[in-house]
């Protein structure tokens, strides 16, 4: 509602161009419908909204979740949990699939239980205790973002099991809270002043005529893997 | 060198107002001063320029500071240690004479071998550990900022002290950071948002004319300590 609200004000005001990131639970696309067809240019970044056709700018995260996950089984896990957004955001499908396909290339199966829509810390030190206090548990997670994965870290932490040794996390981001947690974060570096610079120079581009404002340019921002302490 | 470069920059561009923090290392400034002559509205904010006469944004760094320190002898600690950076900065001065002034009305004294001149996390966990392996050592850490803060904390848990029993730690800024480690920290809130915003009010009043242009306003915001687990 309150990204409907943004948006009318935005076209009241006659902006020229807008770069966006949709909320999490956006469902409904009118209010950006509306922007494009009286003319206003928008630029989709990191949770971009694939019902609308206009310019993009994204992260590889398919290939920055599929690195992630390798790297941690060629340091020797072999059952890895998934935390993630829910599956109608495009970056939280496709840093699944990287995962997903990264096992399936080394032969480990899924285990369904644990991949978990969880994409908050709150949440993840609440889910965690139950998944980590079985038998059977996962040796690693991989987080769609750090803040997640500080979640999985302090609650393995807290029930006793050693990072890296017992158990390896990984997040996606590499912020400032990436190199704060104890011990640092490994995680995919998603290098947000890059996107930002992308999306910015599609919007000029298309303001001053360089780009044809009509023309969809899709760009793509390419992650790296940044192993600290708590992969092994 | 790059502040001048900016501020000539700006100059260029004709851009009718600045909102700035300087440099740490800004000790001339005729760049700021040129912009004045021709027209340019200044703000500052968290590092002012006391040299220059214009309107400014800062938050209570002193009665922060006072705080702090006055939160960290209530529950216990005797000889509190401070990092800071150079006394040339404003903030700086204020938030050593808020942690001064507390020691001196709970009649303690101050120790000049720990007040030390760092405010970065590779600093900091460069010179704690000569302060910490002494047998007269310090029982709390106060810190301009979180990432010192950090630095401390870590460098007391490596060396084995329990923190907050043994070492008690407080930093200042709330950012990011200060949840993400490990006890999460306490720190002075410094309501980044609230400077920002109050900046912008001046700058959009001094502009649109509701404020004279010619006026020198300053405005304060309020900082509040956050206790988290860093502290007893």
């Amino acid at each position: 509602d309150k990204e409907v609200a943004i948006c009318d004000d935005f076209y009241q005001n006659k902006v020229c161009g807008i770069i966006v990131s949709q909320a999490k639970d956006t469902k409904q696309y009118d209010h950006f419908e509306k922007l494009l067809q009286n003319g206003v240019l928008l630029i989709f970044y990191d949770r971009i909204c694939t019902g609308v056709n206009c310019s993009r700018v994204v992260v590889d995260d398919y290939m920055g979740a599929f690195t992630a996950v390798t790297h941690m089984i060629d340091t020797g896990c072999k059952k890895i949990a998934f935390y993630g957004s829910p599956m109608n955001l495009e970056i939280s499908k496709n840093r699944y699939n990287g995962y997903h396909d990264a096992l399936l290339k080394h032969g480990l199966t899924e285990n369904p239980d644990w991949v978990k829509i969880c994409d908050d810390r709150a949440n993840a030190e609440a889910i965690t205790p139950d998944i980590l206090i079985e038998e059977d548990r996962p040796d690693a997670f991989f987080a769609i973002n750090d803040d997640t994965a500080i979640g999985i870290l302090y609650t393995a932490k807290r029930m006793g099991f050693k990072v890296p040794e017992e158990i390896s996390v990984c997040g996606f981001t590499n912020g400032d809270r990436a190199k704060a947690c104890d011990p640092m974060l490994t995680t995919v570096e998603q290098r947000g002043v890059a996107v930002g610079e992308e999306a910015a120079n599609i919007l000029i581009g298309q303001v001053e005529g360089s780009i044809p404002r009509d023309e969809v340019e899709k760009r793509v921002v390419r992650t790296r893997l940044v192993v600290r302490g708590t992969t092994r």
